[in-house]
């Protein structure tokens, strides 16, 4: 449980980063045999790109790092429900466990939406763990977005 | 017409590409203005990569011509029906219209699968035609399938 919350506070800091980039702030890391291995902030609008989303940049970025595009055995935690399209790349990369804090009524696909990891198209789900940290990865987004009005 | 037939033989092109590389031989193109903004392949092995598909490759390569994350008035050819994956990047990068070949019941997700467009939590949907190319694309697919048995 510790090591849950160790995550999850890199996963944090990382959105915090990418608020102080003007970037929507959402934070994600990859572990892997008990260590980080990846981690990224939303880089949609210094990349511009809109496939940037913090999992993605962290899947790819992991992939790198073991040299395998299935990232088999790997956790992936992220500040909020993953959306459609990361929740699709998640199913493809094989990650294991899917640990996500605030969830996204109006844009996720886990819990919400689509909810792609029950659909008969979905291949592979990883076991998927909520609610971590919610509060804190709610709040970074509602500052970020109250700083902007 | 004759104009959307030019585009998807650019993108059975590509599709044809992927195929000698060794890749799943999906193929993409992006059209704005009347002209072929980005093509690609599928890449997911070459770049160990499970992100890179066709459409992803191509969209991320026409942000990066038009300098610009949204593709508002560009259209993507592709030569399978999109993933669950791609078509929320089609989503995201606010593609006009989404032409593509063969149908994909496994693991599509405009007409079949979680079907995207029409779900709650997309925010954009481009309009789509389908069966472009329909039995050139599946034709591709199928003997790149049984040459590797």
């Amino acid at each position: 449980m510790a090591e849950t919350t160790r995550f999850m506070d890199a996963a944090l800091e990382e959105a915090r980063k990418a608020a102080e980039r003007g970037e929507v702030p959402i934070g994600a890391v990859v572990v892997f045999d008990g260590r980080i291995i990846a981690s990224a902030g939303n880089r949609t609008r210094e990349l511009n790109d809109v496939t940037a989303h913090a999992e993605i940049v962290a899947i790819r970025e992991a992939s790198a790092v073991l040299n395998d595009e299935r990232l088999a055995g790997a956790d992936l935690y992220v500040t909020l429900e993953p959306c459609t399209m990361c929740a699709a790349a998640i199913s493809f990369a094989r990650i294991r466990r899917l640990y996500y804090g605030a969830d996204d009524p109006k844009g996720g696909a886990v819990d919400s939406g689509v909810r792609f990891f029950g659909s008969p198209t979905c291949h592979h789900a990883p076991d998927v763990y909520s609610g971590l940290a919610e509060r804190e990865s709610a709040e970074i987004l509602r500052d970020f977005f109250a700083s902007k009005r």
